[in-house]
This record gives C-alpha cells, sequence and structure tokens, in this order.
C-alpha cells in the first residue's frame, strides 16, 4: 500500500480500551489522528457496542471495529476496517463496502478460545458429565457406565487452521493420535500427526473416535457429515463442531446419535436452534450457544487489541497489514 | 519373602480373564496352581463379582480380587490378597485379616482415570457447560458470558501421588503453572512445578486459579478445606475434589460457594450425597457420583490385569511384590 498522507487520516478506534492502553495506541498511530469512542467498562462483556458521533464517522478514514453494515454509508472517506471479529462475510457481501476499502480481520484471536472450547466439550462428553448432570438436576447419585479417554485415541480434525491446529495440539498432549483433513494436504499443521485431503475423508471416518468440524461455511462444507457419511463413524464415537452450523445435516446426526457415544454442538443449523428441535433433549446431545469464539476469554480480548494495533501502526507507516482479507 | 513350596500353593485368580490372558497369567505362575473363578463377560461392567467355591476357598494361599472381608473366614490358609482397588482400608480393620497375611493392592492403576475425571470437570466449569446443559433441558439457547482457561493459571494440587501427578502434568500440558502441597515437600513429583508441605498452604491458596483435592481419609485431612480456608479463595476460583469426600466441609463450601467459578466433586461427604443436600440444585456444583475411579476405563483394566500378572510371577518365584501395603 502507498503511504498515508497524515494529515488527512482520521482513524476511528471502537475498541473497549483503558487509558493506558489509549496512550499505547496513540503510540502506534505515529501522529495520525485517533478519535477513541469505545467504551472501557464494556472490556468483559460478550459484545461491545460501536457509537460514533456523526462528525467523526464523516472524516474516518479507518475504523476499528465492528460498525453495523447497515450504517457503512455513514463513512464516505472509509479506506480501511479492522474488525474485532474473525468473519467478515456481512463486510463483503455486495454493495456493502465500496471494493477500494481495505478490510483486515481478527484472526488468529479466537484460536485459543474455540479449540478450548472443544477440547472441553470432547471431555465432558467422554466422562459422562452432561448424563451425570442431568442426574443431579433431579438429586440422583447413579453410575452411568464406561468412561472413555483421549489417552491412544484417534481424533480427526477437519479443517486444521488456526482453531484445528490448536485443538490437535492440546489432544496430541493427551495421548491421542491426531489426523487432520485439509484442502491442500501438502500443507502441514502443529499438532497434526498425518495430513490428508478432503478426498480421503470417506476412508478416515472409520477410524476416528473423535470427529472435530472447523470449517467455514461454504458451498461445498454444506452438510460434510450428511447421513452416508455419519453411517460410516465408529460405534461410540463423538461428533464435535465448532465451525458453522450446516457442517452437519440436523436430521441425519439426529437418527445415527444412538450409535454415538455423543455429539458436541456449539454451532447448528439453523442457530439459534429451533426450540422444537428434538436435538435440545437428546441425552447424547451437548449443546452450547455459538459460544466457543466471541469475547469469552480475557486471552482472546488481549490479541484482538494487539492484532489492532499491529495494523495501526503498519497502516500509519505504510507497511502491509496483518490479516487482510480484501485490499 | 521366603520361597514359596510350590505343591501347597493354591491361586484363587477372580479376575475376569479371557482365556488368553488365563494362559500368559499361567504361565506367570511357573507351575503353581492358578484356579480361575471370573467370569469374562463382566470384563467392562463397573464392578466384578467374586465366586470361589467352598473346597477352592479352603485350599486357597493366594487371593487375586477383593473377597467380601466378612467372608475372610473362609480362607484360612491365606498368605496374600492382591486386590482390584487402590483401597484396602476394609481389609487392614482389626480382626479381617489375620496380622501374617500379605496384602497388594491396585495402586496405579487407577491414576489415568481419576485424573482425567479431575481435568473433564475442571475444563466443564471453565467453560460454563454445566450452565448451558441446565439451559439445554429447557431448550434454551442463552449466553452465559465469560469463560475462563487453564492457560497461564495457577493449579494448586493438594496430594501429589499417582493421581495428583497425572492431573498436574495434563494442567502444565494446556499451560498451567503447577503447585503441589504433600508431606514431604522435598520429594519430587512429575508435572508439579513447585513443591510445598501442608504448613505453607494457607499461604498457596489466595494464589490459586483451580485447587484439586487429592488425599486420602485420615484424621488431618478431615475437612482440610473448611469455613477459614475457603474463604482465603480467590473469586472464581475452582475447586475440585476426587480424593475422599470429607476433605471439604459441605456447608462451609455452601456458603461460599457463590464467590468461586464453580465446584467439582466427585467425592462427599457423606457418600451417596443426601437426596436433600443443596449442593445438587446449586449451579455452581457439579456433582458426578463417586466414578472418577472404579473400572470405568478399559486402560485401569488393563493396568490392574499387569499389576497382578506381575505380582503372581513375583509370588511364585519368592521376588517382593509391588505395591505392598503390609507384609
Amino acid at each position: 500500500m502507498t503511504t498515508v498522507n497524515k494529515d488527512n487520516e482520521v482513524i476511528v478506534n471502537c475498541l473497549p480500551l483503558d487509558d493506558g492502553e489509549r496512550r499505547e495506541f496513540m503510540m502506534a498511530a505515529n501522529g495520525v489522528e485517533q478519535v477513541f469512542v469505545g467504551d472501557p467498562t464494556e472490556r468483559n462483556t460478550m459484545t461491545w457496542s460501536v457509537h460514533v458521533p456523526e462528525d467523526v464517522a464523516r472524516r474516518a478514514t479507518a475504523v476499528i471495529g465492528n460498525v453495523p453494515p447497515s450504517q457503512i454509508t455513514r463513512y464516505p472517506h472509509l479506506r480501511w476496517l479492522q474488525t474485532w471479529s474473525a468473519g467478515v462475510d456481512a463486510y463483503l457481501a455486495p454493495g456493502v463496502l465500496d471494493p477500494s476499502v481495505m478490510v483486515t480481520n481478527a484472526s488468529g484471536a479466537y484460536g485459543q478460545s474455540v479449540s478450548e472450547h472443544l477440547f472441553a466439550m470432547m471431555w465432558a462428553l467422554m466422562k459422562n458429565l452432561p448424563s451425570y448432570r442431568d442426574n443431579q438436576s433431579r438429586n440422583e447419585w447413579h453410575d452411568m457406565g464406561a468412561a472413555s479417554s483421549p489417552f491412544g485415541a484417534t481424533v480427526l480434525v477437519i479443517g486444521t487452521g488456526d482453531i484445528g491446529s490448536h485443538f490437535a495440539t492440546m489432544c496430541h498432549g493427551v495421548g491421542a493420535h491426531t489426523v487432520g483433513v485439509r484442502r491442500n494436504p501438502n500443507k502441514n499443521a502443529d499438532g497434526i500427526e498425518s495430513m490428508h485431503g478432503f478426498d480421503e475423508l470417506d476412508e478416515l471416518l472409520p477410524h476416528a473416535d473423535v470427529v472435530a468440524l472447523i470449517v467455514p461455511s461454504a458451498p461445498d462444507t454444506h452438510h460434510l457429515l450428511d447421513a452416508r457419511r455419519l453411517a460410516l463413524l465408529k460405534p461410540g464415537a463423538i461428533v464435535l463442531n465448532a465451525g458453522r452450523g450446516d457442517a452437519i445435516d440436523p436430521d441425519a446426526l439426529l437418527a445415527n446419535l444412538d450409535g454415538l457415544r455423543g455429539a458436541g454442538l456449539d454451532v447448528t443449523e439453523p442457530e439459534p436452534l429451533p426450540t422444537d428441535s428434538p436435538l435440545w433433549s437428546h441425552p447424547r446431545c451437548l449443546i452450547t450457544p455459538h459460544v466457543a469464539g466471541g469475547n469469552h476469554l480475557r486471552a482472546t480480548v488481549d490479541r484482538i487489541i494487539a492484532i489492532a494495533r499491529d495494523n495501526i501502526a503498519n497502516y500509519t507507516t505504510g507497511a502491509p497489514l496483518h490479516n487482510q482479507v480484501r485490499r
């Protein structure tokens, strides 16, 4: 990118920063004007609001924060948008942002949070914790039988980006064999012992004790686990999904759940999961409401802030930005 | 011990062995008579039965299995008892076994199972899974707010034998700082970064994000976590207990639970937890019915069998036995 003319630049920073961090961001901006509109009291809340005064929005050339896509027209001079989300679909949709606007996301900030949530769901299902919680709600002290372990188990990770790689590393650390599936099987990922392409998926499924889905929503990942593939799974296997809900056919999952140890779903199709879905009450299904990501961990927030700060420094010195999804 | 006279020895083996394993145990016994009375169909059940015919019991000099203590008088020639449990309190009680009978247990077989259960409970509480399960029972899609992580957290392990050391190793593997407390702080344990004595417990508690209790029942561990010590904990700390239930004062725990992220209890005082205990319905309390140990993992069963086989080989050749709790 070309060097910016500092006099014409106005960065609107919507992050919920404290005073010390605002000073760090001032330093990072190399003299470019930066307007802080974030509310530091929202730091520990799950979603952050964006309130940008009319006159500030009109002058803004860069925005740090997830401006509602419907309000993008308030920013006629926008040249760069840094989101605090990993997903930016809403901004890339036709007619939302002018194609000249550069978009960077917070990819990498959510790997720990999502992978840990997947890991926690896996352990809970292995140790029958959802069933024990159900018994607890009836004040019932009752052994639910055999548990399982990741030690010596085969964990198949479908989608081996930041999140999948983190998850695989944790599984490997507790004794699991890790197998990965990704578009380009020649590209390694930390934590994955053997990498394969999607063309080998059907041969890998019957050997997996745990199948973890962390794939983006795309035409070829829609119902990736359908009735045919679910039927390939080992009896007693565990299915986990923290990518996009539509990667699993919910009707096919329901039909196959009795043969599995369990399914841990942080994402569903559709979302929210409809109140009348039979998945809610199936004892082998553990459901969390799309909370694996988000700002649920302090470490995630720290990384979002670090990504934004580094990118402001790069933006104001004309260096290439990290996490570009469109330039 | 002295070399055995093989002609006078009869080993009664109550393990649920298959034919191949029985052949291995025959080899291990070096020609000493061994009577197999175990039921292989019980292999995957949580408790194993002991059915020993009268004439076999009368001749038995060694028993592999947890004979009911009340029936010990059926074994007048018993010289060695190998239990498949870690606990042997019932056999060591006065008047049960003649003091000349050697007792060995299955200590070491349960480390993986109990430590993994503790680990699963910790993760569940960190990621709010019990609350999400409660919401699920009402078909409710609802964010429960901030999660926590073992990454960078301080985990205090009280009791650092086989189980505590396994647990600490897993916690350290996912980024936790591990601190141990044991009777002899000069003795290290795998997975523990800094070891302390019980005299330092009060100084350590305020720094712990997770406190895991794996102490045996003993006069000085009774209500080890009492009201005074529970009050020393950080707001948002997690308490786990998979040792003996009476290591925590249940009334004091209840009074302090609102200030904690949660408590994960596999053992309680008393057991089973009474139906009218308010701990059942406290949202921050996760209860499992003393199932962390037992034969819930196949790996536990494999290790019990390996310990017994090695000890039979040693017994019949006059070598010292492993896991002696009394000789």
